[in-house]
């Protein structure tokens, strides 16, 4: 597979599931060698040393993870390393730096390993809707088969070693990926969501931006790694997203009850502007999508062909640019992105 | 024809014309009889003597004019004598007041004569399209079926008395009504309307509002009666709004040139929300319609089934109760408004 071919493959965490608010879910576990420096004081040569060691495990790894394509990111232009950060693939710091890095990625994205990250290595696997517990499952197979090959610096007390001591120890972060469109319209999302990082958890938007986050989907992980194990950290955020998911549809059912003739004009004005409109910023695409799909999960609209989480990512400027496969200026972008949206948008 | 069946039939002035820009044009002759103290000071039996003498005139008239049916305002109710003030037939002044009066009309709406208003008569002639001599033509054509028969109050060196000073001389006002989306978006609809009062003419929005006319809709009349021909009267307000389509088409054309994506989604948008919305307020009714109404003059959305005017007055809030033929409250309006919209804005 072509790294062109690679990129555009549809990734399965936008798969649509039956979850209605949880999107996404995500593990992510920090490693690095033994041998060698973490990567802020690693210096040009070790870097591409630790790439060339850990990519060639990622390349021969098989089995029941499958096989793992090796990108380095110095061979990929902005706007694919774009691509990649829009998909949820790499961290925007990794496309941001410089030097010998990469990605090792699966044909469906599910797992997306970064080199010379942070740390050494990150595994990230990325599944959809609410199923953290299977993720975690995943990632454990995959750390397992890298440690058969590759030296991971362990402590017995510490736990593993990271470049930043808020990962040490498990090196684990999970999160989900929440859409809670009807706990923004009641305005109700800060009341829910702010009392999380009383319970060590942090909340993002889906590109890091905060409390109004695009398209009303809001990323929740965990911020403790040490002193708690992989299980307890899962289960709290696993019963906390039940929880954030139980207020969702109570404010979706709210509404429902107490406002139908408001909501019905809601999502059905979203949804004639997508199919209409003929310039289309980014961001009123998400809040547009957002609406639609709440229609959507409600059953007052009827199902559109392409699924949520595809049309938000594609909507982004470098998707929509690699897609299109050309360079365009802002406005050229709002005139595309309705274009693609109008076509995506036609009834299933 | 009943009354119901009077108010609901198709007003000609909706019908849509050839001018993309001049919705209707109108007329309006001030008359009083020579025997009667003006309405302000008649009193209540006076006023039953004068609409007695001057609505069996008005029903007997025939010929070129046809038959003209006479509503006394005191049997209808308040949404009745709404939808006449909705449809222009009757000016709110008529329907706010007490005592004996009303208006003939013809069947399609093309002659409303009023009693008792300001004056004892006013003719009102009323035509879809840039055609202001046709209208005066015909207000003449009734105006003399009617001093055949009346005896109206004249004076040599003054001509027709009338109520108010404003209205001596010609007892003449003509109005064109304009459509000048362009110009509102493009923001120089103050700078073309505003000159105009300096020529002796007054702008007003298509329901008595100022500058920000609702549905981007001015009413453009003269304000001197006396001292100048109906025919002068007439050139110099056929030659304004000859300059004011000009302008506007101008902007239009800039529009097109200059900003064409900007125009398309704008076009786009408001069709996708009429089409789509469970819940339209009057103003927005009125806001999309005007932009729908520009895309469709200009080519870029497919034609209606309905058209514009007829859209414009049955989306008013007495219409709307008229048609469905139910009180409704505000909220209940909106809906319905909604409703009847998206019935009526489906392709041709």
């Amino acid at each position: 597979m072509t790294h062109k071919e690679l990129l555009l493959q549809h990734s399965a965490w936008m798969t649509e599931t039956d979850s209605p608010v949880v999107i996404s879910s995500r593990v992510r576990l920090a490693r690095n060698l033994e041998d060698f420096p973490f990567p802020h004081v690693l210096g040009e040569e070790g870097a591409g040393q630790v790439e060339k060691i850990v990519s060639q495990v990622l390349m021969s790894i098989a089995g029941d993870i499958g096989q793992l394509d090796y990108i380095s990111l110095t061979e990929l232009n902005s706007v694919e390393q774009q691509v990649l950060i829009e998909k949820h693939l790499i961290s925007p710091s990794l496309g941001g730096s410089t030097g010998a890095r990469g990605v090792a990625l699966a044909p469906d994205h599910r797992y997306a390993v970064m080199v010379n990250e942070e740390d050494h290595v990150r595994i990230q696997v990325l599944l959809p809707g609410n199923q953290l517990l299977e993720t975690h499952r995943l990632a454990t197979e995959l750390d397992d088969a890298l440690e058969a090959k590759l030296d991971f610096a362990y402590r017995e007390t510490q736990g593993y070693l990271t470049a930043c001591p808020t990962n040490v120890g498990t090196g684990l972060r999970a999160s989900v990926m929440v859409h809670l469109p009807a706990l923004v319209i009641m305005k109700q999302v800060q009341q829910v969501l702010g009392t999380l990082t009383r319970l060590g958890l942090a909340v993002r938007g889906l590109y890091g931006e905060g409390s109004q986050a695009f398209g009303h989907m809001f990323q929740v992980s965990n911020q403790i790694t040490l002193g708690k194990s992989e299980e307890d950290i899962l289960t709290h955020l696993d019963a906390v997203t039940g929880q954030i998911v139980e207020h969702e549809l109570q404010a979706r059912e709210l509404l429902k009850v107490q406002m139908p003739m408001f909501l019905e004009d809601k999502v059905w004005r979203a949804r004639g502007t997508l199919q209409n409109s003929r310039l289309l910023s980014s961001e009123d695409a998400m809040h547009l999508l957002s609406h639609d799909r709440l229609g959507t999960d409600l059953g007052l609209l009827p199902k559109i062909k392409d699924c949520f989480a595809s049309l938000i990512v594609d909507t982004r400027s470098g998707c929509l640019q690699y897609i299109l496969d050309r360079e365009l200026d802002p406005s050229q972008r709002d005139e595309e992105r309705a274009r693609l949206v109008r076509a995506r948008t036609t009834l299933a």
